[in-house]
């Protein structure tokens, strides 16, 4: 749980327009006088970028359990030094995926054993939960067909099999839970982010002042 | 297990002396006639090294869950690309380090839970347990005062506090289990070799003919 900021997390399949999201949706919130930490995984770190690297080299992929472990370094390094500190001074945190990522991933999608990722998993989040994960769902074949449009350099996961992101895909849209949203990735860049930014809202009404535009700073 | 090589652990405390004695005990498996394959930990395989480069880092020291999951994913990696393989083939491996240096650092030292570090350690480890672990046992002060006598260059885990190499070394001291097997890690290294190497015929007395040095090559 958050002490006193706000914790928001985009998570989706590969193509859901996840990372085309995350600016605008911080743009709306300096419109509203809230300047967000806005962090994507892996990454964010020193550590996070050297684990970055290792697993999203084509030419090397490295072993399953190794991909969980890098994963969850990369995690654990960015919630201990910049989310959690972030969320104790009181701010907004947008992270472009965090623990649901890897239990669609590794555990739908390569069949890692929940044994083992629920409790790594919390570990590595140091026990924080967001308070606010909006799903982007998409059905199968449109996360690819999006990513082969856009010409995008095919990276370790990208190159997996359709089942593999069928998995995926079929977790996400069965997520449930407390601050769970889901949104329809489908919908045009306009559309979706406003469908976003109302779960924000509500969300935390108090903090972006009932989602009228602020004037100046705050 | 192993269910035909035959995987030898060294472990122990700073400066016991287990890197000292693995080359030594590797040419004694030579002149055996076994050509083992030697590998330590964090390090023996590309991501490993990515991780072994993040991890002893002295200028950039990672959070404690970052340094746990990057040792598992070096751990991972090597097993699943170097060790199983190796002992699937009937080879000897020799590994400087493995799980119970999780234990050792991490758990006791550091203080992470042995609810995490428990499943986590077994999926690094892919199920494999060493057919022998030879743990070199030291006093809670020889080992720094060696390193610092060899004028070795100071990294993280060296630099840590008397109060965690204690709490190390005393858990190295009260392992026992399945082919643990306690050495004095201040014995003069030629004994060390020897004490060393009688554990290994003992534990694969077919494979080490009896102890005898071989004429030539099996």
């Amino acid at each position: 749980m958050t002490a006193r900021g706000l914790f928001i997390v985009l998570e989706g399949p590969e193509g859901s327009g996840k990372s085309t999201l995350a600016k605008p949706l911080a743009d709306r919130m300096r419109q509203h006088g809230v300047e967000p930490v806005v962090v994507r995984e892996p990454g964010g770190t020193r550590a996070g970028e050297i684990a970055r690297q290792a697993l999203l080299d084509p030419e090397h992929p490295v072993s399953t359990m190794a991909e969980v472990f890098l994963y969850l370094a990369a995690r654990a390094e960015l919630v201990a030094t910049v989310i959690a500190p972030a969320l104790r001074a009181g701010r907004v945190v947008l992270s472009d995926r965090f623990t649901l990522s890897t239990e669609a991933y590794q555990g739908a999608g390569r069949g890692v054993s929940t044994d083992v990722l629920g409790p790594a998993n919390r570990a590595a989040a140091a026990g924080l939960r967001p308070d606010l994960i909006l799903i982007l769902d998409l059905p199968p074949d449109v996360g690819r067909a999006r990513q082969v449009a856009a010409g995008k350099r095919l990276d370790r996961l990208d190159a997996e099999s359709a089942e593999f992101h069928r998995r995926v895909i079929d977790y996400y849209l069965a997520v449930q839970g407390d601050g769970v949203r889901h949104l329809d990735g489908c919908l045009a860049p306009d559309r979706l982010l406003q469908a976003a930014w109302d779960e924000v809202v509500a969300a935390a009404p108090d903090r972006f002042a009932g989602g009228r535009v602020k004037e100046g700073n705050p």
